[in-house]
């Protein structure tokens, strides 16, 4: 694995806490965590001490800290599980790996237990492969290669700038289908990661990510807030909006997305019917957002992450702030969160 | 499975026999094929009678076949892998699955044969999500469904066009992958079916595939002859230029395409080194075909599939046919089929 050639000092691993107590969390993730420096960010709205075992190499980050950061104004962005993008902003390493805190490590089809930092760092470090469908998933996988009639020009391949992870157990479904099928678990381990095509539009789940902070990061934004949003992910959007944001600007500028493994086992918690009264309106939103993002085109001037957000923010506010809002609030947020991002890269 | 909705009678089975004794092969496949009626074609380069095991409902056409339906002069289109065609043409079946004859049924991962008819037909009788791109890949599976943030407008899919299945041991690799790497073979069963968003072109293996003949049959055309073409898959471009046809073409009426599983075992034949003599041609065109294939657009007014093959033909023929004749050639092949698919159609 290419892995081996990241030194652990490039990789953060930040944590949303939305629970105070992370002793069995942690305890879990020992084995994978414990060479790596982690960012714990506490939700600004959660109470009490966080909990955290010996023997990690950890920043915590609170309430506080982000109000001295970025200002009382600008704070609101962190609430609930948009706290882990103020991890973001703090991190000084090329890699970023996120994952939620009900979750805990998978075992593959052999019952070994999955190294997520391994198989992130192995998919953001070697190519994707964005221009041409590889029928035989990743080509730099051991064992596998290209197939009979992909073109070699493209086989070079372009840097990788987001991992995205998927769920054993509980996988990530909205509450309307967690609501309709109570007994869906996801059982099925595909061995498997791809590059999602060019100009093809996912719904990024950012219960377990990865990205190179330094190509994508600032595109990873807490913009989209529901009126209603709670403390399951369920209730989110934020994620799913970031995730097109990141892919349009990946697509903009010739880096790819990767989805698949590595897999980790996310526990069951919350009520899905009685989320239901949120979560109608980011299903809602999704049917504006999701042609929105798959028709917007970026100007050939935006060539950092940074100026594409704010070219991208324009748009949002110019085409769907028309029909909620939200939308102009979000892309206000963009623009905010820019800001933001060059202030504590310049202080 | 919904396969058990579909009627034996509306599936054919195509062979293209490029070796005369298909008594193994036969045998090997007999627990999946012998409740389908078979299409045998027998290359018309190939000298010796077919051998054919009893118990199979099958019809076997030849050389002699070949020009009582379509003409001497138009029956060296059949020559070879591409002879297959001409049961593409012949059948009168909804459904339409073609295994290349080295290949024999694969293991999955709990060591059952698999049934590579009763998946495809799944994969064909099921809907395609070309539009968005679901994370748990196909979400009609069973103990599978649409992720948080899929719009609820696009969870109906489309029709499902064309299905490409997968190989395991000997994968469809090109002569110059096999020469430097003699040892590679495919032992990774991957788990899974995806629709190929549309937009994006993939390099379609001719060795295990089904489609919807009533929908795409017509676009499925043995169309591209390498000057220096010979008996091995690695030798042959057929496939991946017609797949590149079906996939413009799927996009353009509002189909969908489906690759990964049905997994076939294919066993080995063949020295790459002494067919890379004749390869490099395709790994050339590849360069000039995927770009073409990935801008072309088709007029509104092209609804049929026949229409649309009519309308690929004119501007292969204008844009591609600039740099090499080969083109101008696949192109008159293209407009030649759509005279005979309808000539067979209507006699």
């Amino acid at each position: 694995m290419s892995q081996a050639n990241i030194m652990d000092n490039e990789v953060d691993i930040v944590i949303g806490a939305l629970h105070s107590d992370l002793t069995t969390f942690m305890n879990e993730w020992r084995p994978v965590f414990s060479r790596f420096h982690l960012i714990i960010v506490k939700d600004p709205d959660l109470s009490g001490e966080i909990q955290i075992p010996e023997g990690f190499n950890v920043d915590v980050y609170t309430r506080s800290d982000i109000d001295r950061v970025v200002g009382s104004s600008t704070s609101v962005l962190f609430s609930g599980y948009s706290c882990r993008y103020f991890g973001y902003l703090m991190s000084r390493k090329k890699y970023v790996i996120s994952i939620d805190d009900d979750c805990i490590p998978a075992k593959d089809n052999e019952g070994s237990l999955v190294d997520i930092v391994a198989q992130h760092i192995t998919n953001l470090t070697t190519p994707a492969t964005p221009f041409f469908f590889n029928t035989l998933y990743d080509p730099y996988r051991k064992g596998a290669d290209f197939v009979r009639g992909y073109p070699f020009s493209l086989r070079e391949g372009v840097t990788c700038a987001l991992s995205c992870g998927l769920w054993l157990n509980l996988a990530d479904y909205d509450a309307p289908t967690q609501a309709l099928k109570p007994e869906l678990r996801n059982s099925r381990y595909v061995d498997a990661v791809l590059t999602v095509p060019v100009r093809a539009m996912l719904p990024l789940s950012g219960i377990n990510i990865a990205f190179d902070r330094e190509l994508v990061g600032p595109a990873l934004i807490p913009a989209l807030k529901l009126a209603g949003e709670g403390k399951f992910r369920w209730e989110t959007m934020e994620d799913i909006w970031s995730g097109m944001c990141v892919k349009v600007i990946s697509d903009h500028m010739g880096l790819g997305v990767k989805s698949g493994l590595p897999y980790v086992w996310r526990n069951e918690r919350g009520n899905a019917i009685e989320s239901l009264k949120k979560e109608w309106e980011g299903v809602k939103l999704m049917e504006e957002v999701v042609p929105f993002f798959q028709a917007v085109r970026l100007p050939q001037s935006a060539v950092t992450a940074e100026d594409c957000v704010v070219e991208l923010a324009k748009t949002v506010k110019e085409q769907l702030g028309q029909s909620y809002p939200m939308f102009v609030r979000a892309a206000e947020a963009m623009v905010e969160w820019i800001k933001v991002w060059k202030a504590v890269r310049s202080g």
